[in-house]
């Protein structure tokens, strides 16, 4: 009908003027009579040309209907692109290509570890360039912000795990990899020496693998500060292990608390879990054990209910240090809300089997002994320097007074070294030891010696053109040769000018407890504090968006569903 | 304009008679006249009542449009009605009811275990009746026919493992559980004597658990036949953690073969990995393992792909000797397509940590004893009688002479002993040691208490009856008494006569690799036995339908999802 409409003469007072249709003064009041005429002439045209029975679908749609079907249309159109999209990266990601042996004549280059910096490092390095050799005991990548919530199940062990082998079979340039231990740097005879780690041995399980470039990436270990008994009785939160040590024994702390005729005090002792340090891991660990007990413990075991409780001990005033004031004290106030024991200014001094002795700095500023009952504890806190690194740093002069890890000039490279680097945990900087600056440290290195291989290929090919042009007689050849040789020696100096490297803080991010979070995000020159349930689904979609494959993020949103649709599960594995 | 037809007065020859509408004979034939007044009759109608332009939906529709019309609103119908069921099936899993505390002067009935057998057996019983107590080193019930899938990653344990307190806390009546070790059962005394076998072991952790009635239901342990070395360098696969054991050690044995100048002898022993035992299990692991390497491994680690060797290790002279020959035969063919080595008639003598000792049995049946180098062994066979069992058994005269187990009667009553029952692999009875003839058992079981607790009952109404009758001095109402009395008895004898257990084989399944399973299944009175990748369909379907739960077939089904989009992890953990 509205073609009908749109084809038919114009009505009188409707005259195009110079070449446009005007609308003059009085057709925008339409009279009676023209309406009568218009009326006459849209039925003369319904006589003269017959048209099809106009079905209710064919009539003009409203405004909003056709905004829906826009709507529609789109979601539809993004639902399939996204979808072709999300079915080649996981093609691609299935089946690697074939993969180019590096020229035997190019440096080796050895990288040590398989974490944040050394798998940012591998991600960009191109590998033509090098023969590029990873030693490292995991040989898989661990996304370490979801650590904390592996042992409660909220989020799976292989989920958060990309295995290495994935990594480096898309790699353009073949990288071997070996699974061990690298127990010793000789810096002067440039050889690492390695030993396999695994129960399983071979004939040859210990062996000298000789480099031209190290890069030392093997993170740092759990610090106990010499306190008594943190390494005998305390769980770490480091690795996938221990992620999985935790959730036995929090499960075994629950069966037993149930045995049959336990007395009431040793029900308390064994519920109360300790977990030690005020950081994101502390802190979303502990949250997610509240969680885990509010959600699925309280419902499966409700004898528990009354005596399962979690204690956060730290010791500075307080939680989250790296956060704004504002979000410190929202973060404490939920905490309390949850029923987490939260116990600032408290040191511990030494640990037993059953108890956490510790120093609290009361309010008046006296000082407390304390001793508390526990049945497992999470030790949550601190870094320590790995032994090969101590020995690395003991036979280099320049190291002598670096205390932290690896000292390191401004593009990584090790001091008192040549050809050397570290990255991450295991070097010492101005910033904290967070997978933030390792990744920005891997992907800075990963120019580096990518430019380096530039250059060294300009360099050959400059030292080419030089040749050529002794040999050359004629005049204009060589002017010609020349300008090429300008133009070389131009993009050299380009390649060769890299700026040290330079960290650029992305934000923090911690998880709460009760589908809370807080977020201090970098925004133009400013920062934006966030905290709560809004926050908490920007923390979810940033970690899905920062996991290392689709593979790892369609895992982790299927296990965030998982336990919304069942729960966590209450087994002692 | 159907309902204008309807409305319209009736042509004449369709006149109501006797206060109906009666068609007159002639009005079956319409002459041609009829037809041009009704034609006649409906133009009229039609122009005196304007009707809605008929838009072509209204047409009527072709028969196999119809026919998918149909197809569709059935689909759609179902889908919504199963989504409804699996919603309120899970809402129902999630959100037990408040639980019943049973009347503590009831029988105290002790379970020993969460296998098949006691879970079956719990899952029946009118725990109203008893106060139950479950025993059991285990908080989980364990789907074992998958457990094979598990160390590749076909499946993750966690989908195979169902909570035992969700199992109990959907129990009208509360059952008791503690997840201990039964050290002793002291049958003079009527207690079982449990010990927490857990790291965490609380101030009591050793206690007497006394019992009216017992169900043994621990299963059996490994049997290595007495053969050295298989204790010390074979795992096993009957529990979670078996699994993740051989995960680690299968994954160990490929980094080690990738060492740096490993030998090439010393590659070759390291990844040949040796399944002994040709029944379901070790068959089922083979055929996993070669999957594994076919499908992942080869991709992700190629340098190991000349070497990585899977051997099954068969004493007797077939492997599956449960299935008919044609699906040996079949089996067989499969294994030996995948290029799995299968050494019949070949029985392990000594286990080394590098090397098995065998005597193999040659086809002109002289023998000839051989070593084969292996990098990981896992022992599939044999059934060995736990040590709670035996002392048991060592307690009672009438066990003397038992080998295999508990031998029990027809109600599956311990021989010898007076309420105290034995169901599964721990007792012995004519039929083979699997999950289908315990979890029947358990059934068995649960349907002779429940009638033991009924029949108590009518027991005490009807010397309640007897009482009043006594009492009651009025001829009518003594007969009124007698008549009841009458039918209690009859009632009584109806419960008693509980028939003896009888086993009914549904059939057996087993997956032989390269998506191809066997099936030997019972239909009527015969037996159907087919091969190949339609029964690997019917394999996975049957695996589904019999796992525990909804969310246990949900997280199995999206398991085997995740590992044909993604396949499968080649991560040590």
């Amino acid at each position: 009908m509205s073609a009908a409409m749109r084809m038919r003469p114009l009505p009188a007072g409707l005259a195009p003027r110079a070449g446009r249709f005007i609308l003059p003064r009085q057709a925008l009041r339409p009279s009676v009579e023209r309406q009568a005429l218009q009326a006459s002439i849209r039925r003369s045209y319904a006589t003269e040309a017959p048209k099809a029975p106009i079905s209710p679908v064919s009539k003009p749609p409203k405004k909003r209907f056709r905004f829906f079907r826009g709507l529609w249309r789109a979601t539809y159109l993004s639902v399939l692109v996204g979808g072709a999209y999300l079915a080649y990266s996981i093609y691609e990601t299935r089946y690697p290509q074939e993969q180019v042996e590096p020229d035997p004549t190019k440096k080796t280059l050895v990288v040590l570890g398989t974490g944040w910096g050394s798998v940012a490092l591998l991600k960009k390095l191109d590998t033509e360039n090098y023969n590029v050799i990873v030693i490292s005991p995991r040989n898989f990548f661990l996304f370490t912000p979801l650590l904390p919530s592996c042992p409660t199940g909220t989020v799976e062990h292989r989920s958060i795990m990309e295995p290495f082998r994935h990594i480096i079979r898309h790699k353009k340039g073949t990288v071997k990899f070996y699974e061990a231990d690298a127990t010793k740097i000789d810096h002067e005879r440039r050889v690492v020496i390695v030993s396999d780690n695994s129960d399983i041995k071979g004939d040859i399980h210990q062996t000298e693998v000789p480099f031209d470039y190290l890069v030392v990436g093997v993170g740092a270990e759990n610090a106990t500060f010499g306190i008594p008994g943190v390494k005998e009785h305390a769980c770490f939160l480091k690795e996938i292990g221990d992620a999985q040590k935790i959730r036995k024994k929090v499960m075994d702390c629950i069966e037993t608390a149930m045995f049959k005729d336990q007395t009431p005090g040793e029900k308390e002792r064994l519920l109360h879990m300790v977990v030690v340090g005020g950081g994101p891991t502390g802190v979303e660990f502990a949250a997610e054990l509240q969680d885990f007990f509010e959600d699925d413990l309280r419902k499966w075991v409700p004898d528990i209910a009354d005596s399962f409780h979690v204690t956060l001990v730290e010791a500075l005033p307080n939680v989250l240090p790296m956060f704004s004031k504002t979000l410190i004290e929202y973060t404490e106030k939920t905490l309390n809300e949850e029923k987490i024991s939260l116990r600032t200014k408290t040191m511990v001094k030494k640990v037993t089997d059953k108890t956490i002795e510790a120093e609290v700095t009361m309010p008046d500023g006296s000082k407390q002994y304390q001793v508390l009952p526990y049945g497992c504890l999470v030790w949550a806190t601190g870094n320590a320097v790995r032994p090969v690194v101590r020995d690395l740093m003991s036979q280099i002069p320049a190291q002598k007074n670096s205390r932290r890890g690896l000292a390191v000039n401004e593009y990584l490279v090790v001091d008192g070294t040549d050809g050397i680097w570290a990255l991450g945990d295991c070097s010492a900087t101005k910033y904290a030891p967070t997978a933030q600056v390792a990744s920005q440290q891997g992907a800075f290195l990963a120019r580096l010696f990518n430019n380096m291989a530039k250059t060294q290929n300009l360099e050959q090919e400059l030292k080419h053109l030089e040749e050529i042009k002794a040999e050359s007689k004629v005049q204009e050849d060589q002017e010609a040769i020349d300008k090429e040789i300008a133009k070389k020696s131009k993009a050299i100096r380009k390649v060769k000018t890299l700026s040290p490297f330079e960290y650029t803080h992305q934000g923090s991010l911690a998880y709460i407890g009760m589908e809370r979070a807080v977020a201090d995000i970098s925004w133009w020159n400013g920062n934006v504090a966030s905290g709560g349930s809004l926050t908490y689904l920007f923390w979810r979609s940033a970690y899905l968006s920062m996991c290392f494959s689709t593979r790892n993020r369609i895992l982790v949103a299927l296990d965030w569903m998982k336990v919304k649709i069942f729960g966590r599960d209450v087994s002692r594995y």
